[in-house]
């Protein structure tokens, strides 16, 4: 209701586009005190040298602005994308220098721009629904109109009235009437995409002075708030800053979020953008940087590239206005100092002079466990991060029961993932693509990005029937989310999150809790405690895809040494070649593998008989797109089996001493004493000792007492060690 | 003639072993120097504190000396390997600190050996044809020899001659008698063994006075000088300083041999022995060192764990040892640096005092193009290590065209390894091995290596008939080495090694000719002429084992997406997965794959028919011991074909920016001008421009002129790019 009024509030703002230029990127005060300050500090004085020494090399030579002809990779494509990149720091330049060739070099190729757009039909190479027209895809077109909407920006002043009206007639109007009337519904769509457009559309309307263009980028076409900047701000983050499609994305939107907020800052100020949804855009580059791994790659969750990671250019600009809008950070310091360079703005001299008289930067962002809530209200699920361990020690479980994260979302409802000193350690695959790649399909997403990667199969979670969660249909997936039913994360030895998902399948409901516990020697225990409910019999599959080199298990396998077949034919599994499977009944599997110097064994309890498999992805693959990447998958046929399981991070190898210590698992022996409706608890073997889990799966009130198997405790949980209680 | 003479001298010599201790690893004198320097330099007093803070631990407490019983990896084991380094450290701080405790611990240790080592049989884990006592093979014995000999040396002093003889008796008199007698022929071996033998069986005889230990060491159990130290000395290396089991032996072997040296060099300095050979220690430690990647690898020639580098504690104790005898070195520096500690000797505290006062030490080791012969005489063919490129630019070529290297050599005749920006891009498999690890196989040699990695087919080279060279018999191969004909290695332009192989197969002539060229431009081709000449039709298959992501390849290939087989039943076939195939004809078969941010490109010369076979290891693989590795096999069906090959190494890929540039392959078309008995001429298109190799084939005069395909040239070869000569 709030949110309502606000918004309606803003709604009501007279709207006073400011006259004075710049006015996108930076002001005039502030290329003031940039200029001031550019010799003053290394990282800034560097970061303006690159700049000037690149778009130096372009003064006084003829740019290209070739007809639109190539995908992704291909020569057109970089060269558009260059181009926008050289004319926006040319258009820095010019204010930092006053140097007329720094403009001159923006209005050529702007005007090119002009002749050029207005002949633009559909990009030869556009395959998707939001087909570009400069670019293969709308998208970045975006970018385009972002950047070259800046660029104008600084470069305003010097151009006559002439040269400004063929600009915004030829260079912009077509481009801005084609992503908003011809791609209405894709302008207005609450999406990565969508901030993408209304910030290139709102940068081009400030710039330009066009309150139309700002009104339909602040409102959406129809100007009635329920697309827009203010509905992407409210329906893509959490109220706590998680971005709905996942880290990765936050990464890629985050940028457009940034700067169309710097401007409407500038331009509109009484708008408080920073301030909106209690300073959303930062609560969503905090939740941003805490998901990622202690070398600034952010999580693979849904769709997403593993080499992406916080250096690159979109969390520069983020970084450096959160530090000039939202006030010093030392954890922000850590990551401005990877980054080795900053903006040519106000936050970046002063991220410079920071640095510049740091004694000593943290090696590592500060990361801590946190939870996510998920959805415009908060309410659609969320995501645990649960943390534990110093610097290069720290482990992070990432346990996921989000809504489904539009379209790049994963159908991964309760799975988890494991880092470990910095290593991915049970894996999600992430996506299929080679971006900036032409050969690769013009670096767009590959076919096994929705046929594997998506697929639940590909997810540490449970896959019943051979059949993905909503059956992979986007559609539905959207309209469900996981829930949880209760958490703790304030006690070390024992970090604790349950969610439940009784949507992915009709008639079987899943459950999983899982448990990062550490003993008091040290170890570190991630206990997995999956049961499901149904009403039918089903086969249950439960994938550990793990990173690592298999060094041992207690299963005993029968290899395909001499032809291999794939696990399945459809929903994922047909990309899977299965090496090895295995009978195995009332027993203990355990697979043990080594990941750099670090052992890890899983160990999951098998009542009555279950089949495991030996998998490794790679089939079905013509075109050579995936990786090889080695899965343990447990599969019990019953109607409402528990999955009992713990990772253990163990011992040490060292390969110049030749040495291995702790190299066995501890864990023996695995019982489940109690699964009701009421209760499950397990029971493991640890060398000599207990260590007993017990959990209700109803009622999670913090104050109620629990007897069961013999215990009682109050609350949800309870975890004892060799007879004491750990959490 | 003179090296016999040499020999002869040495055993003529009055053997006069002093009999003031310390004698073994450091003297008196050494040691009041080291002490008076432990706290001046920050890596000595460090390198003093670890050692100190890790045997302070084990003061006054129950040391234990179990029974042997476990494999490598196993408690047994690491515990009497942990033992041996523990009382090697405490008898140093004896010396250093004067702390009787110390000499105490090492006194108690050994006296429990001296009631152990009576009583011991072979080793239950005993596998190899040289079984151990203590361990499982008596290599592991003959370690224990060289740091227990040490360490009784060094606390000498502070023993009562009973306690000595108890020692001399019980701990070493069992160990020497079953090395030097049990396993005489082993003892006797030209092999690193023998190295380790010898060492551990002298530096006990220096320590404990025996001259027949001493003499036996240097010069055979027989001491007619055909086995022993010195016969080490001759045989292992050739003239300059190449260890004839590669480089990963190398660095296993070097270190016995300084250790030892270093006691002669106190017991017997008449002996000079570091100046032996033209000081041919010093030679050893500069080409195992030039055999390193970038970030110190050892460069995976023969049987080779990747993971070693030359931080291992062997290369500190030549290294250290080799700075304090042949002098300081920048070279060494830069890589004592990167080890990080240095030993408490005069060397270390050189080391450390350098270190101190460094400004900078260079990132790299000085790398440059080297070539080095094979076998003791140097005329048993040889290895050419072409580099180009600064510091992380740099580009190495390892071509390889030894002799079989003992038992650890690769049936792997006119095979090159590429390394380019310190990865491995063109691969050797190097060796199936977990060492350290005893769930797999307690840390031996596990039979995968045989099996394939030491095969034909797990190489870049030729495999005739799909039968490995020699018929993977290492009794046939120990009597032949390949040849070089030609080689220039001065012009960074041109660098070129030809080399032949007539005896790997019975009628099939092998001549391999690289490459490896920068053009004008800049852009780097190795360029392989590669020719055969037979007397009836083979089945010629070339592989191409290539590090790196498949982008693109000019093939129209099946691709085996739902099965998979092997490529064959035997002599590595069988562990190859084959994952498409193709025929190829009168075309160019091209290959590009990205590293890194690298795109490498191989493109070879199809004339009439091919097949073309895209591969990957890790079939028939039971025991998951096999990384998953890719290959491109060409396989030609023919008389005496050719393959004209060039990799290319080209363009960048930025993950962050989402650029590519270059990542097309520049090379278009390959034609054969000619190929007789006397000449080859390869013409390249590289884009626009041709490039022109010609060489010939029989007559390598450097005067000659020749005139083939319309060109004249004098000397082995010719390199034209553009018109213009590039050698």
């Amino acid at each position: 209701m709030m949110r309502l009024l606000k918004m309606i509030a803003f709604l009501l703002l007279p709207v006073l586009l400011t006259a004075q230029h710049p006015v996108t990127f930076f002001t005039k005060t502030e290329a003031a005190e940039v200029k001031r300050n550019l010799f003053r500090y290394p990282l800034l004085t560097q970061s303006y040298k690159d700049i000037r020494s690149e778009v130096d090399t372009w003064i006084g030579k003829d740019i290209d602005v070739p007809f639109p002809k190539d995908p992704a990779g291909g020569y057109t494509h970089d060269k558009h994308k260059y181009n926008y990149t050289l004319i926006f720091n040319s258009g820095i330049l010019y204010n930092l220098t006053g140097d007329i060739k720094y403009a001159r070099l923006v209005k050529e190729v702007l005007l090119k721009y002009a002749a050029l757009n207005p002949t633009l039909k559909n990009h030869p190479q556009a395959t998707s629904s939001s087909p570009g027209r400069i670019f293969w895809q709308a998208l970045n077109d975006a970018n385009w109109l972002v950047y070259a909407g800046m660029a104008y920006d600084l470069v305003y002043n010097s151009l006559s009235t002439a040269e400004r009206k063929t600009i915004e007639e030829g260079a912009f109007k077509p481009e801005v009437d084609f992503i908003t009337k011809d791609l209405q519904t894709w302008f207005d769509l609450i999406h990565n995409h969508g901030v993408w457009a209304c910030a290139g559309v709102g940068i081009v309307g400030i710039a330009s002075g066009n309150q139309e263009y700002v009104d339909m980028a602040l409102y959406g076409t129809k100007k009635d708030g329920k697309s827009g900047f203010i509905a992407l701000m409210d329906g893509l983050f959490s109220p706590d800053g998680y971005y709905t499609e996942g880290p990765y994305y936050t990464r890629y939107a985050i940028l457009p979020f940034y700067l169309f907020a710097t401007a409407l800052d500038h331009a509109r100020p009484s708008l408080k953008i920073f301030e909106y949804r209690n300073r959303i855009l930062q609560k969503a580059l905090v939740s941003g940087l805490q998901q990622t791994n202690l070398d600034g790659a952010f999580f693979a969750l849904n769709d997403a590239l593993k080499e992406k990671d916080y250096t690159s250019n979109e969390l520069v600009t983020a970084i450096n206005t959160a530090w000039a809008i939202y006030g010093k950070d030392s954890g922000l310091l850590v990551v401005a100092e990877k980054q080795g360079r900053v903006l040519l703005n106000k936050g970046g001299v002063s991220i410079a002079a920071a640095i510049a008289s740091a004694k000593t930067v943290t090696p590592f962002y500060p990361y801590r466990t946190v939870e996510y809530t998920v959805g415009g209200k908060g309410d659609e699920g969320g995501v645990s991060l649960l943390r534990n361990g110093k610097e290069k020690n720290l482990t992070t479980l990432i346990y996921k029961y989000t809504s489904h994260g539009l379209s790049h979302g994963h159908y991964d409802k309760l799975s988890y993932n494991l880092y470990d000193k910095g290593n991915e350690i049970l894996t999600d695959y992430g996506a299929v693509r080679f971006i900036g790649i032409e050969q690769k399909y013009g670096g767009r997403y590959l076919p096994e990005t929705k046929g594997y990667a998506a697929q639940t199969i590909a997810h540490n979670t449970m896959v019943v029937d051979e059949r993905s969660h909503f059956d992979g249909k986007e559609s539905v997936a959207e309209k469900f989310h996981s829930e949880k039913l209760f958490s703790s994360v304030n006690n070390p030895a024992v970090q604790v999150v349950a969610a439940k998902e009784e949507n992915a399948y009709k008639g079987v409901k899943l459950q999983r809790t899982v448990y990062m516990i550490t003993l008091p020697e040290g170890r570190k225990l991630l206990a997995d405690i999956f049961t499901t409910t149904a009403t039918e019999e089903h086969q249950y599959d439960l994938p550990f895809h793990y990173n690592g080199q298999l060094i041992s298990t207690s299963v005993k396998y029968n290899p395909y040494t001499m032809k291999l077949e794939t696990l399945g034919s459809k929903n994922g599994y047909q990309f899977l070649w299965k090496e090895a499977e295995a009978i195995a009944a009332d027993t203990l599997v355990q697979l043990t593998f080594l990941n750099d110097r670090t052992y890890y064994t899983v160990s999951s309890l098998v009542q009555g008989q279950a089949q495991v498999f030996f998998t490794r992805s790679g089939a079905n693959d013509p075109d050579f797109n995936l990786r090889h990447e080695p899965a343990m998958i447990i599969r019990k046929k019953s109607l409402s089996p528990s999955f009992i399981s713990v990772t253990e991070i163990h011992g040490n190898f060292d390969p110049i001493l030749e040495f291995s210590t702790n190299s066995y698992a501890s864990v023996k022996e695995i019982k489940l004493l109690q699964r009701d409706e009421q209760y499950t608890v397990a029971e493991l073997s640890v060398n000599d000792k207990k260590l007993i889990i017990a959990q209700v799966n109803k009622d999670f009130d913090d104050t109620k007492v629990h007897t069961a198997s013999g215990l009682s405790w109050t609350g949800p949980f309870v975890v004892l060690f060799d007879g004491k209680k750990l959490n």
